[in-house]
């Protein structure tokens, strides 16, 4: 078990800039903060390089702690843990992960989620926990989509990246990819030509493309898909948001 | 039109206590900001008592603050909003409102969304937002859940409080109101000796029990329903977010 409990470890100083994006894909790891995401990490099996914790996260986790390798456990300051966080008040347990680019590969049956530039970290970890929770098999994410790496991100999927792949391409490259597979490609609008998302053929192999907050799924991509679809608006709203909207979506498709 | 420039002013001594709760309720107003707030609350007739403007604000809205009724507008200084705003760049214009309380009266037919104890503003809202979009009559409040007037609340409702009554009470009494009227009462929990969602009978008067982000519905009000509900989880997540639960419940019983 390391130990460390100085500002001035280079550990620290590399750790500290691993909540930006850049840092991240030049060392290629990121951070994960609090006991359910470590946990989640090291039962997935993700390549855990470091597990740090705290005098508290000692108390709180020990048994847990102690069943882990020795190599990776590193004891740290409050101070230190405190600089890493990017909470009022850290839980006292993070961890390093290496971060291993997932690829599209050729088992692809299921249910596919494809994000298009949606921007709001929130939004994009909520609608990947969705994903897993409805049992799709996995969710690309698009340029300008949050980065699955950005720490509100994490919080919001709640280890839902380690259950199913969380893939960053273009939205183009997986359409064609999924169009060769004979996949049934549906993009979503705010259109009343549209069809309504619960009259789409329910199909095995489908992908659903959901769009940016303001301006949804840009055209380019609508044109590329076999159907686009719409949710209802009874009320006055605008407008649902799109984790809602993906939600009703997947709902559909897997009931 | 009044114009206040000073810090000092003892309305902007006020209006910056309006992000408390206790002062909301002692002076009987809230504050909103963004013009598309503002709008929904001149448009649904909200009492409105001021429209705050800064010079920016003015640029952009001239057109629609000269409709306004000239005793309403309040030119504020920059610094004025910023003292109001809790956002990093305030949009330039803001509105105080009368705190009208509203009440559950006799016209109910419709669904209602009844919400125990969810803690997270942004939920509230969104749930809120979800409701008025999917066609509900309406929303309760109950105890312990996160106040309609907070800043994030009205963020994420985007203006649905104008366009649904949004009622504050406790859960029981809604309950047993909406009994008296012959209304199925559903609760839902992550149970799976509860009923699937999708094996309810929908009924066109029907009220749904959402609950705490943690806990979920407390035991005591799941006993008070005609029958208690899950979304299957087919995936390894732990749980739905709980505004993701209430719009796959909302979007079922409105299809």
């Amino acid at each position: 078990m390391q130990e460390i409990l100085s500002m001035k470890n280079q550990k620290v100083k590399d750790w500290k800039k691993l909540h930006k994006k850049k840092t991240r894909e030049e060392l290629g790891e990121y951070i994960i903060e609090g006991f359910h995401l470590v946990e989640e990490a090291v039962k997935a099996g993700a390549t855990v390089e470091y597990i740090l914790f705290t005098e508290r996260g000692k108390a709180e986790w020990q048994e847990w702690l102690v069943e882990q390798s020795e190599a990776l456990l590193v004891f740290v300051s409050d101070e230190v843990m405190k600089s890493l966080s990017d909470l009022p008040t850290p839980q006292g347990i993070a961890a390093i992960v290496r971060l291993d680019e997932v690829l599209l590969d050729k088992e692809v049956a299921g249910g596919w989620l494809l994000l298009d530039n949606v921007q709001d970290p929130g939004n994009v970890g909520t609608m990947i926990r969705t994903a897993d929770a409805a049992g799709l098999r996995g969710v690309i994410l698009g340029e300008g989509t949050a980065d699955i790496y950005n720490q509100k991100v994490l919080r919001a999927m709640q280890g839902s990246n380690y259950h199913i792949p969380v893939i960053r391409m273009k939205i183009e490259e997986a359409i064609s990819f999924l169009l060769e597979k004979a996949f049934s490609i549906y993009g979503t609008e705010l259109n009343k030509e549209a069809v309504r998302y619960n009259e789409l053929p329910k199909s095995q192999n489908y992908a659903l493309v959901l769009g940016n907050e303001g301006q949804g799924v840009r055209k380019e991509i609508l044109s590329l898909t076999d159907k686009n679809a719409y949710i209802p608006i009874k009320g006055q709203a605008e407008s649902l948001n799109v984790a809602i909207a993906a939600a009703v979506f997947m709902y559909y498709f897997e009931s």
